[in-house]
């Protein structure tokens, strides 16, 4: 008994379950989320959050699931529009004869901008509420998330050859750095220094990069050990393999957000638990492109702080969460040799907490917690294919689909309701789509 | 120019493109499907096909790419009830702790008819036609999939303990007989022999079915070396491996349809090539118990005809064929070490025609020809998701999802209609779902 007055709040999300992530594996049954001012304020029983709250909005579902969006640790965003654009050949083969050649043709703000407004579409519809890119042209990036009030870390990239963006190492570095300066207090758009790969930049580049992230504190984003290749070429140059070359170079911290790791020795395994590196596991990425398997599992058991990443539509073919992180959960188990590696909470957490300490943003998203900004997803299990629910991670992680994600909020603002976006056109972004094919297909005539 | 009057069809389906699988690789694009009495009349040019035919039904898809339906050669349907009810863990432990006796206490006709309906809902709303069904009772089975329409071979099962289905060797090999003369004749209904292991099937058993599915000429659908302790097992207990022995029993033939195969020597391979066995790959299933990776890409490149399945949802967990798919393409490139391995069209094959030919009626399912029965399906590629459309092939198998197939023929009576069942009610099955969480869930506490 109370004699308060309810407490107002803008939004009151009530579902038949809430898994907040943080505690790890709780499943709250008929719990409420309150929202104000783009935060969490209370998560609660859902009888007792409407004696508590006087809220503006109630959302009411009583078959989904309440969960924290997920955060896309590794996405090439504006190659959204090359999806499918060639398949099923080696990685050298579809970089140098189809890839690199389209992108030539096409890259620049236009072909970013609308890649960019396609994905956020995607990843709104399956529940992705941040993403940490890796582009060019982070600056028209992160217009299009702000514009679309979608969070985003843009990296800046840093390659060792002149691209549409940058010519030099120094204007690849003034460019970086006039992007950070334009988004730095930006409530939503954060930046990440992003050199491409070990075998695309050079020492000094990597010592330079170390210099600054840690003066704008940053993190910085890379492919690492995503090949046997990568990882012989640099014994072959460097006499070094490239994580030993890169701990040589100080970028082995608690900022480096190392992704696909597809070949790791034990040793390697410990030294990224120790600096407190995040691994961003590309499952989907890595096995359609045959780079190998990475240890999700030891990683996980090491300590290692391990995220989920769909890595571009050109090698995926999607922008799914949900899917990437049903295959992480799968393919751990048959790498380990073990059923009962990366189950179902520890893989949720890695794709939604993990990805929120890889964007440096561990104290802001990632779980559902009284003070962190109110970026949540529901998953409806009401279908055939969800039921019936004897456990609600399980439904969630193996047999759930984007298709069931119904509703997403963004800082508490709605940007989809009952499956349908709220505020994006999406004939629109059909209609550029359509262009863009024309576009690429005239130039392969 | 023809003077021909149009000749009178039940059906004409126009899609954007026809992906016929036969031949290989094929895209027609607006094309379109004739058909009449249950079977395929033409697949022709739509603009012709319009011209010739004078159909009572036209259905226009011009988003949509029109393939045959996926056979599903690996399930256990029944299943469906107990999707996610114990995940994570050992496989032992899986099923002497949780599987088995919570089998034990819910079996029997009931169970296997409420998990048959509630699976034939969501194999339709997935695009799946056909399904290759290993359970106990295939004569309820056989009575729910003729109910509802549904083109199935139900297994008639032999383990070497007693079920609630039969007791000793002789009451299974009658039962057998029974289901199988109660069926022979049925257009959508076959049998199939299925014993459920080498490790758990005698060698008098094998045999006795070696020799009655030569004089019934059905399959012979068998888990064979699902995981490497049951080949060590085997190697123990009759010093050979169970592919050896069991083909020391005269069952390594065409036959033998050998599902998950995780475990061969380029010898075995070799052998299942020349003998004409079908190898079912069930890659969701065998990664989420950590069983091992069936080697696809060499199956298929020593000539071995492969097919697809989801196994049951106990183990995978939902029965998804375009998931499936997609999953055994990616999969089989990282196995194989090459990103060429295992393409689009080829792991579309495996899915159809493979299944046709895992479940024996390769003359009548699997691809769309003139002769064959229309089992039909309609994917739309017009979503977000699946933009834009630069390969068919590639969003097909890369892109979409189960949730895009729109529309489902199974001898030509239309079984799913813009995304929506047309002769099952989604309500009653799920209401019988919610019934058997709350019976299972109550043996549990």
């Amino acid at each position: 008994m109370t004699d308060l007055l309810p407490q107002p709040c803008d939004l009151l999300i009530e579902a038949g379950w809430v898994v907040p992530v943080e505690p790890h594996g709780a499943v709250l049954a008929d719990h409420a989320v309150a929202v104000a001012d783009g935060r969490i304020l209370a998560l609660l029983p859902a009888a007792e959050a409407r004696a508590r709250f006087a809220a503006r909005e109630t959302v009411r579902r009583p078959d989904a699931v309440l969960i924290p969006g997920f955060v896309n640790a590794h996405t090439h965003n504006p190659m959204t529009l090359l999806r499918g654009i060639a398949d099923d050949m080696p990685l050298m083969q579809w970089l140098q004869q189809h890839i690199w050649p389209v992108e030539a043709a096409v890259i620049g703000p236009e072909f970013v901008a609308d890649g960019v407004a396609l994905a956020i579409a995607e990843m709104l519809r399956g529940g992705t509420t941040c993403c940490n890119e890796n582009y060019f042209f982070p600056d028209v990036q992160a217009e299009v998330y702000r514009r679309h009030g979608f969070r985003a870390r843009v990296g800046l990239p840093v390659i060792d050859f002149p691209t549409a963006w940058a010519k030099t190492a120094d204007d690849y570095f003034a460019r970086a750095a006039e992007v950070h300066d334009r988004w730095r207090d930006d409530p939503l758009i954060g930046t990440a220094f992003a050199p491409h790969a070990p075998y695309t930049v050079s020492d000094a580049n990597f010592e330079r990069i170390r210099m600054l992230a840690d003066q704008l504190d940053v993190p910085v984003h890379c492919h690492v050990h995503e090949t046997a290749d990568e990882v012989h070429e640099s014994q072959d140059k460097h006499g070094q393999r490239p994580l030993a070359r890169l701990d040589r170079l100080g970028v082995v911290n608690d900022r480096l957000v190392a992704v696909h790791m597809t070949q790791l020795t034990d040793a390697e395994i410990a030294l990224c638990a120790e600096r407190g590196v995040t691994v961003v596991h590309c499952p989907e990425s890595n096995l359609k492109l045959a780079s190998g398997f990475c240890p999700a599992a030891a990683l996980q058991r090491a300590g290692v702080a391990l995220a989920i990443g769909t890595d571009g539509c050109a090698s995926n073919n999607d922008l799914d969460m949900v899917g990437e992180t049903r295959t992480a959960a799968l393919l751990a188990k048959a790498v380990a040799g073990d059923a009962s590696a990366l189950d179902a909470a520890s893989a949720l957490r890695a794709a939604t907490l993990g990805g929120a300490r890889a964007v440096g943003w561990e104290d802001r998203i990632g779980s559902i917690e009284p003070g962190k900004q109110a970026d949540l997803v529901c998953i409806d299990l009401s279908a055939l294919e969800t039921q019936p629910v004897h456990h609600v991670l399980s439904q969630l992680v193996y047999a759930a689909g984007r298709q069931h994600v119904s509703d997403v909020w963004i800082a508490g603002r709605a940007k989809l309701r009952a499956g349908a976006l709220v505020d994006m056109e999406a004939d629109a972004l059909l209609a550029r789509a359509r262009q863009w094919r024309e576009r690429i297909a005239a130039l392969q005539r």
